[in-house]
């Protein structure tokens, strides 16, 4: 009876549906992309004050300048980009700064450039927006965008590339150079990147680089989310040229008005904090990593080890087959068709839970895998 | 060098803009929608014990179970309206719900019918999706969506009609007899009516009525924002039948993941909690109100009186020259064409502000308006 438009209707969220409603109540969960760890206390603490003294009204659109200032500074500290505070808009988690880009950029008939395997949003958010989604393969033993292979990839109509660096799902992390090499062919060709960075400061080997140093053909995504452990409080934000801020802000202006005024107190506290929590955070992450390579590696699973994120993805045959078997068994991952075209035999794998838990999954994985 | 999607890039935010930059650091701010209450305390304690065990991570995407059943109660009591959790979306602010339903039900070539005037959100998240807007003249003494005069505007390609009752900008009710003939409108013709009630609970004279009294064709919009004094919150739902909510959840999926968790609990609160705290608001508007209409109409301004939400919306002639007088005496509101072709002759005065301001507003406005 009722029409709902195409570029809504033909997206399919079924896969990962299915998945978590497989899960049963004693199930390990490494399926989530979210910090097990409780937001930091100090971060808390400044949350709760701007509740009591009120500060629960609208912010201006863009955020409160407090805070965009720190991200100014955070941005020039962190990833030696030069941004002013009136280039960087606050967002309802990186979701809302990936779709705002997305809706000013992607007219019906542009074709966007996602690496695939990759986060499941990328897809979403071009089909919203119009566009045409092109899947670059990653490739090489880190499964990373080769420059040559996105090079292939580009189309006349071709708009915007999405890079991913640390990647979910793959956990692999771009070498400087490549990430250079990317920015140079969005000069060349003019189109945008849009740099999703949330998981910046999870990384274990190598180092992370913004291409935003090389181009200002560039939107640069964060969030608090991952690297606070404030993934429920939604708070992103995203830096750009002005000629892309003022046509993102009517956007944001529209679809959101201003992030949560508590968050972004919160955050505020959190970018402006000491930054130790962080560096607890990645030490853990890195020694789960390592346990749960060894235990994979030890049952002979094809696993290189990622440098990044909190993902491992292992290539384990039929993923479908086996994410849907380890469920049955109580452990619950993500296939690797969820990410895309070229990850079927591969599952995702998130060690953003305990060691206890990542040791009991292990041990039910074995019946499965072996 | 860049270029930008149309239906972002002709969005035209200048006029809002300039409105406020105008205003000098002692002005009075009658532009703004928005309560001047601070969040009641029960609401407030709740966000902070929220935060205190830790319910600060992702939440389903449609919101916690406990909000969802919240809403469906509230729904039934409030509005008559019987709608299953499973009928409910917690958003980000009313502003997130209504965007997904129009990207979910508006493709480039269809029409939406909005009022005219009517809150500026309602054509820019049209032309977000790729619909053409037409604007619907409100009529009557008291500014109301006349059925008749919708049907003369229904055209082959129309696929929503938005509904704002009590209405920003003019703080008019339709009557339960308007809202039943324009749901009939909304069967006959085979549209979707978006009705945004986030003024439910601020009527002055009649009652309120839900077109999901009459018909399914309706999205039903609302939030805690006005309600409860939570503008910084952003917390908003939406509901429809069960066809509707699996589209809209995939975009909200992607462009939102979930609501903030703390602002969830916050609103549960809100939701089950007393209401005497929305009672008590609604009186203070109706003296507010009372003590503006009084001023003005004793200028010899032609102004109906209101029904509901906080603005008056009067006849002011060069609606534009007034509002800009008005601000370069600190006197801040919005002028008429900020809402639609048909209401240039007008201003919008917010008294969400203390009954002291609105008395200093008039003094400085009566050299002005006289």
């Amino acid at each position: 009876m009722r029409s709902f438009t195409d570029r809504v209707s033909e997206i399919d969220i079924s896969g990962i549906r299915k998945m978590f409603e497989a899960a049963g109540t004693d199930s390990i969960n490494l399926g989530l992309g979210e910090p097990d760890f409780p937001t930091p206390g100090h971060i808390c603490d400044a949350a709760v004050d701007a509740i009591r003294i009120g500060h629960t009204k609208y912010t201006p659109g863009a955020g409160i300048p407090e805070l965009r200032n720190a991200l100014s500074e955070k941005f020039l500290r962190d990833n030696n980009i030069s941004v002013s505070p009136d280039e960087v808009i606050v967002t309802s988690g990186a979701s809302e700064a990936l779709h705002i880009a997305m809706q000013a950029l992607v007219e019906p008939g542009d074709d966007v450039l996602v690496p695939d395997p990759g986060f499941v949003s990328y897809s979403a958010l071009s089909h919203i927006a119009g566009g045409r989604v092109i899947g670059v393969p990653l490739t090489g033993l880190g499964l990373v965008l080769d420059p040559d292979v996105v090079a292939e990839h580009i189309t006349p109509n071709m708009k915007v590339l999405v890079v991913n660096s640390p990647s979910n799902p793959c956990g692999s992390v771009q070498s400087r150079k490549e990430i250079q090499a990317l920015s140079e062919l969005a000069e060349d060709y003019d189109f945008t990147i849009i740099s999703d960075e949330v998981y910046e400061f999870f990384i274990y080997a190598g180092e992370h680089a913004s291409p935003a140093e090389f181009t200002d053909n560039v939107v640069t995504v964060n969030a608090a989310s991952k690297t606070y452990s404030m993934t429920g409080w939604r708070l992103g934000y995203l830096a750009a040229r002005m000629e892309y801020i003022e046509q993102f802000h009517k956007v944001h202006q529209y679809v959101q008005a201003c992030a949560n005024s508590v968050a972004q107190a919160a955050v505020l506290a959190a970018i402006t904090g000491s930054q130790d929590c962080v560096e607890d955070m990645r030490k853990t992450f890195e020694a789960r990593r390592n346990l749960l390579i060894k235990g994979l590696l030890g049952m002979g699973v094809e696993c290189p080890t990622p440098a990044g994120a909190f993902y491992v993805f292992p290539r384990v045959g039929d993923g479908d087959r086996v994410a849907s078997e380890l469920a049955s068994r109580g452990v619950i991952t993500v296939p690797g068709s969820a990410f895309g075209e070229y990850a079927r035999e591969h599952i995702r794998i998130s060690y953003a839970t305990s060691e206890s838990d990542i040791i009991r999954a292990l041990g039910r994985m074995r019946d499965v895998i072996l």
